[in-house]
């Protein structure tokens, strides 16, 4: 099947899904005033591969074949330089927010591939090909999918057996001869409400005790049981003008129920066997993070770009601490872009994958992430108070106000204000407004936070062997 | 003249104003969608000196005089750790939200008794006597004041007079027997819309040939040829429950033009002395970032609350990284409120009036707000990313989504789905929102930015005396 | 007894003490090479007592008795500011490098006044009283003393009792009628070689099994058993130009050897009361850690002197980036004085005596410490590579070079090379020699680490009070 | 000819050169006892280019030819690369103490080679030609070499005419037909001591006005009239037990007069071009902080092994305080190798020579240097005091104290208080003596300080196409 077009892609999503928005069954996501923008968002990806300026980098021929470069399976170096460019390219494309409906999809196949490639060694050799076969479908499908991975936890002290509810961790409560039926609920589920499949991952290590919770598996958006609850946070209808990025694009997560799902046999990946649960999450997570700092990119430019252009536009551009300022955001920018470069070029091939360098990678999401609030202080900082302070878009028409707005909201020479105030909106929007809100929260917990990156990274570093140049410098 | 009630301050608005919202007029803040609110939460101030709780602090009395602590002048150290109080208990009561049209006039107030000093003792006593005339005339009324200050400013590397356009700092372009006509813009006024006076100082030093922009006084807020064109950042209409403090809580900003505004000679408290515009200014600031702390603590309270509520509620209160970020926000707040009370007991007397120490108040303002997006991000870490995909409000209540969000979105043992959903959502209002960004911008800019803070502390501090003690040290 | 002079403490020295350097039992140390510098480096403070300048603060009279403030109990805020002020004072005499003769003693005598009125309060008064009898003793004898607290401590992830080695922590080996024996050894004892007694408390709170463990005590230096083993850090012969401070001041440290020393029963102030070992440790670092940030506040200044004295010899003062690194510096200083001012200000009077307040001390000490190495860079910075590469003393003087050194290394005009040259030397001692390196050590660990620091701010701090305001704000 | 044994080196050393220490002559620095150590720790790269562990890194062959590979012009990445691992593998041989007799003077030579190329098209082909030859000599003689780049420089805001004196920077005094006689000093020499060659660069930018010190050339060690004052720092007499590392490696810094010094033709690069006098300075350090960052790999190694490695003898390797600390060290180390190995690959190609990419060396340059001391904090923090209280190495054979030091400083079961000793000592040179000082100074100020760095990095990043992005994000 070749690459499908917006319109199909849009078709699909009408499959009687059962996605709640405010509390409300969503008849049709297409047409839904802000699950329509997360669509509309998403055709991106689609109409980039018929684009000549993308083409190039978003489609892959194999022979008669084409397919979306997304679904390659990277075999070194270059393939995940590749990739981290179209990531980039199409989030740069998607005003610096990520697509995603075939990022974290192709992350969590590349992990499925790795460990099935594991338990086959282990003479489990069924998943693989599972896995295999699921890929090919999905790419030649040209699918959009979704990643469930985050259990609802309750007690986030607690493992999944130990909690007060059997249900806090998504569990196999029957298992059939084709198939199994699981219960429990995902959160944080992005993309999921205009995907075509749901891929479900463990989200942690599993003991002994938690077989019933080491489950692995892909379903439709449409299979029976399954609900998706919306979040609404951005959902506020907005002004192009005042909100020129977030008024038009949008990503959509979900609650994501799993009320007695059945799942047929090859559709599985994981069951129960609870030395691999940890593994998968853990390999899933060391692609993704991958992915994560690559769709950084566009954003980082965008800070560092805004800082300039409103530097510029505001005639402070050769103040020194200016100066310091714009350097900040572009080492911060470059030190990013650098690292995960180099953890593309520096990774491993496990099972026939490429595996970017998870130091690296981990060092770089956590630099970034780290970092994430300082930069957008730098920019509000550079911007000033007319972030939150400007005029609306209609002081710009009306007869009442347009002549004042016009006359006093210039900047340096040749700056006009209607020029500087959509500047200073863009700026708004990205740094401090509900869409900025939603970035620096995505910066601190998107793909893990904090704590598990710097404990990858722990893992991840040699001290081995410092520690023993260290002793043999002790003379020890 | 009594304290005003409630009634009296609203109705005092309904006076011809002229208030633009998205380029119209509007008819009565009172009962306008977004204004109205704003209106609502300043009526605190009133509420508050008839509440017990607060009278005693509110409420000054002088024989059978009683009016509004915020206009006694302060006469040393006690006074100012009072008005300190003051203001962080009202803003308290306020949800974190200041309340300011006492507040910022105040300041504005001591700072023009004590330049008005100055200018007695250099042979100009009118402009003191006119001050402390304004200055009982608004105490006796109970009054509402907003303060104009930041001009618009055009390209900031250049000067009032040296601007593409003379209007880009407000003017006099007539001098009258009885008074002086003004014309030019001021941005960020707050609380402009919802006042009774408009006081307008000086934003910076001026030179020579800055004479005509060397200008302060006050004008009620209906005066013929003041428009104020509202900002709408953060005017989206909010459900309570899912924005427990914006949806009840806003503070209006406004471009305040001066379209040809003739001011009475009375009202006038700088015409020309450009040697006192820039000491004008600094005085202001001054008695306005003390005022700045002072409000910042309950914002600083609720960071630390929050994070330490929803840790609970998580689960994790007992995990070292979780320990060693709460540390972090208490000693963030400690601090900031050690150093400001310190600023009030060290305070200088000037021309009778007690002025917070400079130096630590600067130093404390810029502590506090060189580090306030990083305090904003270890709330969102402890938080959780259901900052961002919290369902709503409407999935509380409808039948289709309320059982499987009750079920699965509970916390530790003893907190169930609703509580912790509400207190996310206070924290997602307060951190993750478009008010959120509304106080990580208030952060760098209000009150003056970073560099403004730095630069005065540099002044302040004693460097002569410690380099001496250096050289001391150095034996030279 | 009137206060005693300098040739009465060094002749109280030559008492039979057991002292090794390097390996060899010292014979006198007011002769010795390097411990000979730390007893002139101490007389500062019986020479502080009889100057004229410093009387005042030094002395207290009650009547006509005379003695040392140190040994003053505090009754309020007034006596902790002034004590505070003396301890500033004679470390800053002292060129950076404090006293400390007889405020880590007093340190532990009062925490001892409130740890006595506790184990009074619980039907312990004997106690007390011997304290109130040792304290007399001391203060009219006007000794000099060091405190012995930090165990060697062997697996510091164990307590007393569960070491490999029974003496990792010092214990009773032995009760008698009329005292104990003890066995043992505390490490970090500083001005232990040059002071009369030695007192020793717990270092950490204790569980029943460690009944032999909880003991606190005081004997004099010369007390058969004891064992002075004398650290070398920093120990090398100096010249005074290139170490205008180093070469003159000095502080020893010593790991101290208890080897069955007998404790007169006067002499006990904890003898198995287990329950009272850790307030005991916690107690006294309240007290030290106030008296640690007095003692910073003239290295702050220094820093910040050096800073600015060099930038203006160098002719770097206008440079936009070194206002901000000098700013920085004044800022660190301004805060931790401030919050240590404040600290005074806020105590609490326990047992009659005014315990600083600990949230705020422990923030100022954290602040200081966390930010000193911060603070090292920026002087580095400023000063320039000559911190390590200016030519020697005697490069200044020989006919072969001297001309060339003159010639070559002035600065600004006006600033000849011998004066920056001096300067230069007295940051390169203060910064980047082993002095220095001494001072970022202390930073780090003296008066307890980072993370006893965090650890007592996080329990001080109320979170209790600020979470029920962040629930309130939820309405939860 | 071939490489150099050990012998030929020292040997080449005694040619009568003019070096002075602590105002008295050198008669020969092999045999003096500081400079002398110097001398022993430049041997370790000639011995090992006859090691067979380094042999194949350190020397290059062409045919019958062998030369040490630092003299090799780099074509491209890999070249780069190898040249970084040559560098840090011997500094890291050389415990952490880079060694430098060579990577600056071929830092030096590429630089000229490119800045020849430019001149030569502009019709100045004769200096290329020059560089060319002095290069084969350099290379093919094996020599040492030092760079003298930075003047004296007065008062650091004035240019060299602009000087109140003018031998504040080196100038031509004389041109001849056969050569330039210059007069004035460079400050900061390193290796020149024990250097064969010493290359001259100018130190910045030059105007018209500065055409005489407008120069670039090389001249041997014992070239008359050259005079070299060696700096003392960290030069006093060190147990090899107490300072493993600094009693046993040393680098000489000199202020290097130009008392009247002769200059032949061939040796001159750059003769009052005063346009290419920036160009040369900059080249330089594109070369040069390539090579900082490769020589401080192993000290950043050194700093995260030693941290390791006492964390476990201490016996908290588990703590969660002490992990975050580790990761901290980690992913600082893990950041600047990716960012500098990234620099390499990133190369560009001019006149024939691979320059390490600028924008990533100056920001990893950057990120060392001003994170460095927090490393060291981090390093004492887990330490421990013992840093600058632990007995003296003759403590451990005394029959007097051994058997106390031994009871009583081991550390966690199995780590013996002589081995904790011996790595504690070794932290404490690194971290807490006169040579973790000097490298603190270094971190700051060698290859350029904070600012130029900063700068640098502020030029070579692509703001252009940055903010054209945020403009085409802002509609405008």
């Amino acid at each position: 099947m070749p690459l499908r077009t917006v319109e199909q892609y849009k078709n699909s999503l009408r499959d009687g899904r059962a996605v709640y928005f405010r509390g409300e069954k969503v008849s049709d996501v297409n047409t839904h005033p802000v699950i329509g923008l997360a669509v509309e968002h998403a055709t991106i990806d689609y109409k980039m591969a018929e684009d000549p300026r993308f083409r190039e980098l978003a489609v892959m021929r194999e022979g008669a074949e084409e397919y979306s470069r997304y679904y390659h399976l990277p075999k070194g170096g270059t393939d995940l330089l590749k990739r981290s460019e179209l990531i980039a390219t199409s989030t740069r494309a998607a005003a610096t927010l990520v697509i995603l409906i075939k990022e974290i999809g192709t992350d969590a196949l590349f992990a499925l591939h790795v460990v099935g490639g594991h338990m086959a060694a282990k003479g489990k050799p069924e998943y693989l090909e599972r896995v295999q076969k699921y890929h090919r479908y999905c790419r030649d499908n040209d699918l959009a999918m979704a990643v469930a991975q985050t259990d609802v936890k309750g007690d986030r002290s607690l493992g999944p057996s130990a909690q007060e509810h059997p249900d806090y961790y998504l569990r196999i409560v029957e298992e059939r001869k084709d198939g199994i039926v699981v219960r429990g609920a995902k959160i944080h589920t992005s993309v999921s409400t205009n995907s075509n499949e749901i891929v479900v991952l463990p989200t942690r290590a599993m003991k002994p005790e938690d077989k019933a919770y080491a489950v692995a598996f892909a379903i439709p958006a449409n299979a029976p049981g399954l609900k998706m609850i919306a979040a609404t946070h951005g959902s506020a209808q907005k002004d192009p003008i005042e909100h020129p990025i977030s008024a038009r694009h949008k990503m959509m997560e979900t609650l994501t129920v799993f009320d007695d799902v059945f799942v047929p046999k090859e559709r599985i990946f994981l069951q129960g066997e609870v030395e691999f649960a940890g593994l998968m999450a853990l390999t899933f997570v060391r692609f993704h993070r991958f992915t994560a700092v690559s769709y950084k990119l566009p954003l980082m430019e965008a800070l560092s770009g805004a800082a300039y252009a409103v530097a510029e536009a505001n005639g402070i551009l050769a103040a020194s601490h200016v100066r310091d300022k714009l350097t900040h955001l572009a080492a911060y920018h470059t030190m990013v872009r650098g690292l995960i470069e180099r953890a593309a070029e520096t990774c491993t091939v496990e099972h026939g994958i490429a595996v970017p360098n998870t130091l690296l990678t981990n060092v770089a999401k956590y630099h970034f992430a780290h970092n994430y609030h300082q930069a957008v202080q730098i920019v509000q900082d550079l911007t000033g108070a007319l972030l939150v302070t400007a005029p609306a878009a209609e002081d710009l028409t009306s007869e009442a106000t347009r002549a004042y707005v016009l006359k006093y909201l210039g900047g340096r020479k040749g700056f006009d204000a209607e020029r500087r105030l959509r500047l200073i909106n863009m700026i708004s929007d990205l740094t401090a407004s509900d869409y900025g809100a939603y970035q620096e929260v995505l910066a601190v917990h998107a793909e893990g936070g904090f704590e598990a990156e710097k404990l990858q990274a722990y893992r991840e570093y040699d001290f081995k062997s410092v520690a023993a140049y260290a002793r043999t410098l002790a003379g020890i």
